[in-house]
């Protein structure tokens, strides 16, 4: 992490099930030297999210792998510390899929500077960045909430479910969340103002959730699957919308689970409610980002959206960090603080 | 079947599995007289349909079951035979919903008058009718075809399958079908226009499928579900549609299938190709019945469009006929012919 060194974290095996630390590689190079058209940006805030464990796969998706040996991929904000771009001065902030390292060197495209003065630049990551445009455009091009109608959402207190309640709540619905503790139900209830919130590693989840949700679910955001989605298929509406961001409780699985394929119970709920399960990816929308980044960009400001970060120091830590994503240890938006913010 | 008794076909009890022939009951009882307001309606064809068994169960669903005791539900088409009803006269051809009785008393809500002239009265039933109109609504509204995509339809021969296929031809789609007989898949190629028909029964079915469809599936019509569906979810393009509008490989189970629980490979599926799936009843769409009366009836005169039909005679033989179809035993859209057709 001295300005000498480039730390890099690699992929050095696809994971069987849960990532460990020995399937990446941590390697230190020389810090890279801009060419003509070049620069060179410095890691600050490397953003953590939960679709890096299917980047880590060979199975085909809507993004390539990452290759073995390759630097492991991901969102950052940084500093450029060395400039031959026309384009970037040295000391600009700016926004990049740069990956896990601590210096990233780049030809200018896909980066984009940030106002500093606008929001802390961490907010590039999060709300203000691909997990709070996800949440607005899945929202409300899949979702399509309308007033006085009952949306679930699981990891309730992450980067994405957060966003997604905080808007429902905007858009005048009742907005049950579930989350993995007790204190993130509080947060959720108490801090994002979300009509209530059920910690799903209780017993008695799947009760409590029917009990929050009195007039049954008419849109359920799916960052989850597993348990969590059959809780909330019984509960389903007429016309209930199932926009699907992620699966988290799957991606760490090796297999399929056992008896009884439960695929007839979803297809007869999905006929005889009429539900639209619809998965997306936030680029679908890119046509969007400028209306997203307006109107999140204003709540923000009024108060009616909050968000909440949580840090971990040291570029080396990521691959701790992102295992523990996975198991739901996170409280807030995951974000690696690879060095000094010079903003702040 | 004479014009002194009107034989009804009651639900006799709730089938545990595949229907059985004791589970409905045959009563004679007298004609109905219509009071002031009222008409009678001789039954002249029964139209039989796959929804029929999932009225027979005690489920919440998208209507209200058939009581122990009560008709069986059914469409038909019939023949005012006495009238003191202000808008029917003796003699006047009708569609009504007026279940398994070859007699009917009606105060005439719901009832409509069938133009003779315009096409064979039973198709009123079929091509015309709520088949008909469910693959039209269905396909244009939820499937959205686009030239040049690869559309499924399992079922192909039936009602529903062949006009949704049909339908795609003329949007210009590569149609492939699916089918449980050679006879049917000869039928469904060289009569209907698919550009292939896949035989389901046969061993290698998910091998003969991939192999028709080397661009992916863009639009899969699932009215089937079970086995044909599973072999479908490998194939799927980004973006693909599922319009659900039937699932009859799953009306007589009395269980869910064994391990393993394939439910997060469809999910996966949902995120990774972004695809939509959506369940639907032909009524969510019933302000566009004379935009499709007037498309389909078009389509049939220009000989665009084909149908089949499968009939049976005798009222009395409408429980087993059911119990075929969901065996996949009909080849067409299955009516029994109640009595005689007097537009012949």
């Amino acid at each position: 992490m001295t300005g000498k060194t480039n730390l890099r974290i690699l992929l050095a095996a696809r994971p069987e099930g849960a990532p460990k630390e020995s399937d990446f590689v941590l390697e230190e190079t020389p810090v890279p030297e801009p060419a003509v058209g070049e620069l060179v940006m410095r890691t600050i805030y490397l953003s953590l999210d939960p679709y890096m464990r299917g980047r880590m796969n060979a199975a085909k998706s809507y993004a390539r792998p990452v290759g073995i040996g390759e630097v492991m991929t991901g969102g950052a904000v940084g500093q450029v510390a060395a400039s031959k771009h026309p384009k970037f001065s040295e000391g600009d902030i700016v926004f990049g899929n740069t990956g896990w390292q601590s210096y990233a060197l780049s030809n200018g495209k896909g980066l984009r500077k940030l106002d500093c003065a606008e929001a802390p630049i961490s907010t590039a990551l999060g709300i203000l960045g691909m997990p709070g445009m996800t949440a607005y455009t899945g929202l409300l091009n899949i979702g399509q909430p309308k007033e006085g109608e009952t949306l679930v959402v699981a990891a309730a207190s992450g980067a994405v479910g957060s966003a997604v309640g905080q808007i429902a709540k905007i858009k005048a619905c009742r907005v049950i969340g579930i989350a993995g503790s007790p204190e993130k139900c509080r947060f959720v209830i108490d801090d994002l103002g979300f009509d209530d919130c059920i910690n799903h590693r209780e017993p008695d989840f799947a009760e409590k959730l029917a009990e929050a949700c009195p007039e049954g679910v008419d849109i359920y955001w799916e960052n989850v699957g597993g348990a969590v989605f059959e809780a909330v298929v019984p509960l389903f509406n007429y016309f209930a919308r199932v926009p699907v961001c992620g699966l988290i409780a799957h991606y760490n699985a090796t297999g399929l689970p056992g008896a009884p394929d439960k695929t007839p119970l979803l297809m007869r709920a999905v006929l005889s409610n009429r539900l639209k399960i619809q998965g997306f990816i936030v680029w679908d929308f890119a046509k969007q980002e400028r209306e997203f980044q307006k109107a999140m960009g204003g709540w923000i400001r009024d108060g009616r959206v909050k968000y909440r970060e949580d840090f971990i120091d040291g570029l080396e830590n990521a691959p701790k960090a992102l295992m523990g994503l996975l198991r739901g240890e996170n409280f807030g938006k995951l974000v690696i603080r690879a060095s000094p913010d010079p903003t702040l």
